[in-house]
């Protein structure tokens, strides 16, 4: 790789992060907490010096940035992105571990929710505003927003760093990506994020809350604000407010800039959009039957009231719970974990595998299938009317295998805490898939300090395979990446 | 299809199997058994004169088998197979209930070995000895076996059915497949079981037992003879013996025939074969420092012993057990619960999703992840030092996708039992590899008589689907698939 080029990228990535942190140094201020605001002065002014003096004095010589410095930037990037972040939580003390800082920190920006911490409520305001703002950054993606708001040399940065950042299949493109289109991504999403913000406070939610769970709905992260989470409010209007933004925050961007630009054939053409919102709708039937079937629930309104939070927060990866569904009937629970699996749109801020991915699947299958009935016949994979040319078709295979060879080694590593199957089985499905809360010991009444420091970094490990889908990740490993002879 | 064909053959199959049935017949005579006497002699007359009157009048026209044909000779085939096995179980009212004879039936043939008996001591010696027969006709299949007994009028025909009923993905091709090479299969299996009851019977073990848990090895099918299963011997011999025996019936039987022809290079260069044994290697060896780690093994001999039964019992999934594994540390469970998933080799008896599946799967990854690090070289997937065709690897990919789909629906329907999450997860794992006892409560000491019927019907086609790795039951389902025009 470009050395040069790329850790002078992740110098200007460092200096967004550091003029992010400057606003929970402001929430400090306004509610006068001296010991955090010390803490954050303190790190932005290391993390601004260390950042300066890498820019200063890492000039690269050649600015074309090929995909794989974009890859470079991406991987590495998130890497000191999280580092960074954990550092107020462990010199403040607040979470007094550097592995359960790191943990949350990356559980933050990669928008997992999962935390180690079983008082929530022993933070700082400012420190907690910190964590759910690590949400939202990481929602959208850092390097999207460093591309959006820095002025690029070359066009093509912004093209590999927004495409290594934010891959996924999505067949329907937006515009020609790089600087324009991310800047109308983060318009959309500071929009959406800004409307949530007004709903939540008509609500009669606290402006400090609202802010804090918009942050959390709007990067589908999930940390909570209060120890009983949003049951806390326990108002049927906020948790519709939530239910439906989670699922608008599931949805693939481009759905917007097509409404924006009133493009509606460009909606009602979207397979992926209506696979998505048909599977949320069934989940919630089939929930609310067999919930009211097992006495769970009394009435048809609160088993859809609680239904319909739960699919919405567990299919687009948010991870808040307002019920125990550790308690529900297991095939309310199965269904859960399956879809955990499928997660949200490609090109929206969720997790899992992708609604996109499991279409090409399933159309891959289907072809397999219609092939052996009839060998002759010419079978093409189809996505919203136009044929996906085989590399789409054999990428996304690749990415199911690489995906479980992943889940099954981490699966391994926590089955070493000796904890429950259900235990083992969820928190690898939910970190790996970025939701956050799993069955069992990891359900969403417990949280993930009883395990050891092996099995944090593991879920760590895997919590940025599943933000940034593995190949980066797993590209940095290689020794040729480091080579610069190949390029 | 070519539906009189297709009948016909599966006529012939018929008569097979009723030559089989006259063993547990004579077993009968031997030990004076005249209420299983009577039962065996009545199906056995009613299945002979059902398929005999199907012969008559059933004769094809054209006697060209197609692809189509031989796969709806071996899906329909297993059906009734499964079904004439079920009858003498019901008639005799030794498993009263219809749904569990045809489970115990099912699971018999398909070599999967889960049980719905929580007394199997219960069954007459007869009855036994027809349920562990079952497991033996079933390892290497039915229709392979009416291909070497039988005057094929064409060649083609029993090319098609041997196809159907052992598919894989196998690099090495045996003799031109046909009625010579079922035969050659059948003279190595029967050989080496033969080996087996000698050695078993060196060991003390009874004459009736030995055959008995030969056919259960052989066919890597895992019915246990008494209720404390091998246990009862407590010999580390009978062990050993049985041990050695399911690695070697894990093994794809090219092996053999190359062993027996003295190429000695096709056996060195099989990657199947090392992975498979390096696999088996390691594993015991985890499990042994584990075990001991955990204290469930005071001394290395007996860790040796245990875990070197369970990894060769799963791995291949014949499903013997010797020790509650359910109370094992969860590491040592999840490397099982792994290793179901792995599988045997190709072309051997046993199940699974099979290791050289597994192989060409990583080679696909590992040459996705190369193209993404070299997007302009031309990567190959090779096994065997061969170029493997796209279409193989394609079909391998096509192959996981709709295993996965079979998974989570099975699993979301086991999960209506309300049983713990390792209960559900581990059923579906233990049928759809046919394996056999799973984890929890259906694990190694318990049996799957407290799942619904529903559950039942489910377990047992997904057996089924293990057995003849998914396409030819899903075939079978296509309307296409009757429709005689498109032939």
């Amino acid at each position: 790789m470009n050395k040069k080029l790329v850790f002078n990228t992740l110098a200007k990535m460092g200096l967004i992060e550091t003029a992010l942190m400057v606003l929970p140094l402001l929430v400090a201020v306004w509610y006068k907490e001296y010991p955090s605001l010390k803490v954050f002065l303190f790190v932005v002014l290391m993390i601004a010096a260390v950042n300066l003096l890498m820019l200063l004095f890492i000039k690269p010589d050649k600015k074309d940035m090929t995909a794989r410095d974009g890859i470079a930037v991406a991987a590495l990037g998130w890497i000191f992105l999280s580092v960074y972040g954990a550092i107020p939580f462990y010199i403040s003390g607040q979470i007094p571990d550097f592995m359960n800082a790191l943990f949350e920190s990356i559980s933050g920006f990669t928008t997992t929710g999962a935390s180690i911490l079983s008082n929530v409520e022993s933070l700082s305001k400012s420190m907690m505003f910190w964590r759910c703002l690590t949400h939202w950054i990481g929602g959208m993606g850092v390097l999207v927003l460093t591309v959006a708001l820095l002025p690029s040399d070359k066009k093509s940065s912004g093209l590999q760093l927004m495409r290594a950042e934010c891959p996924g299949p999505t067949v329907e493109k937006l515009v020609p990506k790089g600087k324009s289109s991310a800047m109308i991504l983060y318009f959309i999403y500071a929009a959406l994020t800004c409307i949530m913000v007004t709903l939540l406070l008509i609500g009669g939610m606290p402006l400090y809350d609202s802010v804090c769970h918009a942050f959390g709905t709007a990067g589908t992260g999930g940390f909570n604000v209060k120890n009983a989470g949003l049951a806390f409010y326990d108002s049927a209007y906020i948790e519709g407010v939530v239910t439906v933004f989670m699922i608008l925050f599931g949805v693939n961007f481009n759905i917007y800039y097509f409404l924006i630009m009133r493009k509606f054939v460009g909606i009602y053409k979207n397979t992926e959009l209506k696979v998505y919102l048909g599977t949320i709708i069934a989940s919630i039937t089939v929930i609310i039957i067999n919930t009211m079937q097992y006495g769970i629930f009394d009435r048809f309104s609160k088993a859809l009231r609680y239904s319909a939070f739960q699919v919405g927060s567990i299919m687009t990866s948010t991870g808040y719970a307002t019920a125990d569904f550790d308690a529900w009937p297991e095939f309310s629970k199965t269904l859960l974990i399956c879809l955990m699996f499928v997660g949200a749109c490609a090109g929206s801020t969720g997790g899992g595998f992708k609604v996109s991915r499991v279409i090409i699947l399933a159309k891959t299958a289907k072809r397999s299938l219609r092939k052996a009935m009839h060998p002759k016949s010419v079978n093409v994979v189809k996505a919203d009317d136009k044929a996906l040319d085989l590399e789409t078709v054999h990428n996304v295979s690749s990415y199911l295998i690489i995906y479980i060879a992943i889940f099954f080694v981490s699966l391994m590593i926590i089955a070493l805490n000796n904890f429950d199957f259900g235990t083992s089985f969820s928190s690898v499905t939910a970190c790996l898939n970025n939701i956050g809360p799993g069955i069992s010991r990891v359900g969403p009444t417990c949280d993930y300090s009883a395990l050891s420091n092996l099995s944090k970094s593991v879920l760590s490990i895997d919590m940025l395979l599943g933000r940034l889908e593995c190949l980066p990740l797993l590209m940095l490993c290689a020794p040729s990446m480091w080579n610069k002879k190949l390029y």
